[in-house]
């Protein structure tokens, strides 16, 4: 019989790896949590219509549609102009535009500030390469009907919260906002209509560095003379040394003359940080390149970064246009999502908790009624218990238990009532 | 606008329901582990031959499908007379096909009996109608590998332990035996190639009684001695006395010269369940008359009941045939799904564990890091907080938040670093 395997680009989750991020998962909803945010649950599927709306930007075509139930022969013909009438739905690609659905659908019954929390999967048809699925988890926080610069401070505070008490101490926010890349952008020179792809190409000034941001935007036919401005900006001897992060950081980071309102709203959200740490040392680092790709983002931006690593483990900004398109009413929504999987990879193992867990140890011929009776005795004491029939090689039994977490193992001989249980190293 | 609701058939879970379906997923969860089963997790999608093998049963018609990436018009034009062409995966109707998927594909990485936890969402895309939803949760636990009735007890004895632990004791387990209902029907004298057909009428026995079952075995053209003679059966006066469970009373359900070894093996589980829920009653209830939908069942079949409901809170069986069909190899395989949808609606409302939640009133002129360090303050106390700016009705924003939970207030003025917290409502 042929190899079965789970759909192409996705997996099957075994036990160790399972309860590692059902443990992960739990830590981080209930610091959510504690942080007085609250916990909604949205369908997998969305509407066709609001899937492929645009906000979604690139991950719109890499969605899974659903087939509409019902289709005959004449409604498949006929769809071949119109390939979009053989789907009524899709599959998720991210938990902001359901977020911005829900609300909109939900807005009643919900508090004038609603600060949500979402866990759960997302799929995207991506071509499959190693430890990228087209099944994966994210779990976002989201503050909707509030612009201050409390409701940003709020999520950098629960987030890095939920990092420590992953045992992922030391994260830092990297911050910026999208109007200072427009002011940015302006002062060199950029029209406006350029600004979008001029971000596109910022975005790697990571991975190709200065000289290819330069190369890249006179490919791109940006105007000679702003690219020249840019580049020699970005050569500055001093670019990088943004450290502690303050009013004077920021404005040295930036051309001269930045809107005061806007670094005024950087450094108080930085302030609010430390308060919210209780920590006099700010969490926050300013990159004035930072800018996330997708295009809704309308202020704060901001990526969560750690010192064992050279990827962010999460991010979000500010979207206050997003909700509008749903409602027909503007509400302000900024959000921060944890990359789930990234921070399971970096949770230490271990076990769960302070639990006994045994293994009970016996051959055929004790009577299921006596194995039940021992096992129920042992969860009553709090531990978890598992019944195994001996197997020739009792070791290999033994060690697999061990290395699946049980911590100690009894024989079971029919009609004995005491049992003796032994640690399993 | 127009309104914006979830896709048809499926719904928003909003923050008070959200946190109670949790509350009861990680009572089954813990209870589950505790009894030595582990959880594990496979894709929401699975390949469309695997669901559209005829394991599924009516699930089948019910399937969402995944539009295949990458159709041109040609392709959807030829598929007007291959409808199946359009799709390459779909949404899985349920979790037991899944997890014979899995079981064929990590076989090598699992012990030789494999007891599994799966909790997940399914969909079925049902005619929507009142409290039935086109996406709800199943809670599954599964023993692979063992034949023996040690795996039907430890089923039912995890089960009653997670229902007794959401608050919901004195249920019982209605059981029956796949083998019991052919050879009962054969003792009757219905052909085997009626016996299918016979079995769907049966299982209405609870809706139409008697009378409505005789009724319409004579319209299927049932052979009429048979008919005849289950009738006569189903009219004794003692039919319905089965209590309590034992093998005289099994005996007595059924017609004379039941199979020795049936009889004791049902007796078994219910020595073995006793046993296992350190109790002398028996909670199981012989059923003669049991036959649950599902075509893959092969012996014992059971279902849950509560005194205080009359429809099942879950329920399973033994499929010894299933995991064959995708592994090439026969693995026993028995089956307990709680209907967690059902159990979230018995289970009582009620704050989560004891700890403090708490609103923080401030005005708009408090400095946003004094509003965070005076809540992460309480944070750090164990309690849960909320940042909430004052409005002109302050009486209606405390009913709300007493509503959502919380249980103390307190006024937050600038410059004050002491808080007073006073209870709410």
């Amino acid at each position: 019989m042929a190899t079965v395997n789970p759909p192409r680009g996705m997996r099957d989750i075994l036990p160790a790896d399972k309860a590692r991020r059902e443990r992960v998962l739990s830590v981080i909803r209930e610091r959510y949590l504690a942080h007085g945010f609250d916990e909604i649950e949205t369908p997998v599927v969305e509407e066709y219509s609001r899937l492929h709306a645009g906000i979604g930007g690139d991950n719109e075509k890499l969605a899974y549609n659903v087939l509409r139930r019902g289709l005959d022969a004449d409604a498949i013909r006929n769809a071949a102009d119109d390939p979009a009438a053989l789907s009524d739905l899709g599959l998720r690609y991210d938990l902001t535009v359901p977020l911005a659905r829900f609300y909109a659908s939900n807005r009643g019954q919900l508090p004038a500030v609603f600060r949500s929390i979402q866990i759960g999967a997302v799929w995207r048809a991506e071509r499959p390469q190693k430890g990228r699925y087209r099944q994966f988890v994210q779990c976002d926080i989201d503050i909707m009907g509030d612009d201050s610069s409390r409701a940003e401070a709020e999520l950098m505070v629960a987030s890095l919260d939920a990092v420590d008490a992953l045992g992922l101490e030391g994260a830092t926010v990297r911050i910026n906002d999208r109007r200072v890349l427009d002011w940015m952008l302006d002062s060199f020179g950029f029209a406006a209509e350029e600004r979008p792809g001029v971000l596109i190409t910022i975005d790697k000034l990571d991975k190709i560095g200065p000289d290819g941001v330069a190369a890249e935007l006179r490919e791109r036919g940006a105007a000679a003379s702003a690219v020249d401005a840019f580049e020699a900006f970005l050569r500055r001897p001093q670019t990088m040394e943004y450290n502690p992060f303050g009013e004077r950081q920021i404005r040295k980071a930036l051309p001269e003359n930045a809107p005061v309102e806007i670094v005024a709203h950087l450094v108080g959200i930085g302030e609010a940080v430390a308060a919210g740490r209780a920590q006099s040392d700010i969490p926050l680092v300013f990159d004035p390149f930072l800018v996330r790709g997708m295009g809704y983002y309308t202020g704060t931006i901001f990526e969560l970064a750690h010192p064992s690593v050279d990827y962010s483990l999460g991010g979000g900004g500010r979207y206050d246009g997003m909700i509008g398109r749903f409602l027909g009413q503007q509400v302000p929504a900024v959000g921060f999502s944890l990359g789930f999987e990234r921070l399971v990879d970096l949770v230490a193992d271990g076990a769960d908790a302070a639990a006994q867990a045994i293994v009970l140890i016996h051959d055929a011929d004790v009577p299921v009624a006596e194995l039940l009776a021992h096992k129920t005795a042992l969860i009553g004491t709090g531990a978890r218990a598992r019944l195994e029939r001996r197997t020739k090689n009792l070791k290999a039994l033994l060690e697999r238990a061990s290395a699946e977490g049980y911590t100690g193992f009894a024989t079971v001989t029919a009609g004995v009532t005491e049992l003796e249980v032994k640690p399993l190293s």
